[in-house]
């Protein structure tokens, strides 16, 4: 599910920055298998806690996953959302740079691949850092958004293309919040404590 | 906890309608107080499920407990985020109508009380009714989205405050799809059905 996940994000930007409507389609076509997958991962996990009772790490490690689970079906979401705003953005007129719209992809998908990695590896050590990477995607997409505003200001034509790339920017700023629940998660459950909402860059949106 | 959410996103909107910067001060000011009752219903939840190892429907009511609680939190912070963009749109000229944005605003607050009373009596009917409600939001949002697109294209002045308003759009279009998780965790616990992703309005964003 992770895997999907990540190469729905992938390919929604690549199909942005290519202009290519086939692959945009695609990962709106995958949306419904990680749908289905969530719900697969629910009804596994509630089967397990009804059958094993498990406790303390076991019990943990259960509640994690349901969590990171709904984490995950957002983020699918998301891609598909980004994918038919690039659908809209190759209907329209180009406006030449993405801005910064690639890098901040690009940050976006290496925090999220990192937060499965600690998950997988239970390396608290690893989600630690992805909290502050949070802190980076909130300056590029602030950036942006400077930068789209100035654009629309000056020019009437941009302003569809210009929002559509806005919405692409805060879609990605969203997954970015997602990888970072998940880092917290994997923190608590290594550790036993519970940073959500305590730092200053562990904040959902 | 549904209270104060509740109370948050009339605040917001309302912070909005009368430019009252206190008020929506305010609101950002509750939110740490929603993060710390999910904290605390996250690990009551969590201990029920280890101390008392539930089955069949009480197991269903933690998870579901645990999900709602998630949403929740979620509404928070789109409260709080409505209500800097009712500070933003104070600092700047008033475009003159907020378009239908209260609106919206009361059909989406309406959705999410009733789905906190689906939960409260385990009232599946009442929960149904909110599916379709969605859509109805989704038409509205795209209407003020119009609307918006248009009026940037023609007073290059109104970009700014036009931008913050379509984010208000979009974060009241979300609290819509959260309340319809719920209403859908609510048809899931009476009914053993699960009937996420297989609507066609219980769709998230």
């Amino acid at each position: 599910m992770g895997a999907l996940v990540e190469s729905s994000i992938h390919c929604s930007v690549q199909a942005l920055v290519e202009r290519d409507e086939r692959l945009a389609r695609r990962v709106i076509e995958d949306e419904p298998k990680i749908n289905q997958m969530q719900l697969d991962v629910d009804s596994r996990a509630t089967r397990l806690l009804a059958l094993n009772q498990p406790v303390a790490r076991d019990l943990r490690l259960l509640i994690m996953a349901l969590k990171i689970n709904t984490d995950l079906e957002r983020i699918g979401d998301l891609a598909s959302n980004t994918a038919k705003r690039a659908l809209a953005l190759i209907s329209l007129p180009q406006i030449k740079p993405l801005i910064d719209t690639p890098r901040l992809a690009s940050l976006v998908e290496d925090m999220l691949h990192r937060s499965l990695d600690s998950f997988v590896n239970r390396d608290a050590a690893l989600a630690e850092k992805i909290l502050t990477d949070d802190d980076e995607v909130d300056d590029l997409r602030d950036a942006i958004y400077t930068e789209l505003v100035a654009m629309m200001q000056t020019r009437p034509d941009v302003v569809e293309p210009a929002i559509n790339l806005m919405f692409v920017a805060r879609n990605l700023e969203r997954i970015a919040d997602h990888a970072t629940n998940i880092a917290e998660e994997v923190i608590f459950l290594v550790s036993g404590v519970d940073v959500r909402h305590s730092s200053p860059s562990g904040k959902h949106q």
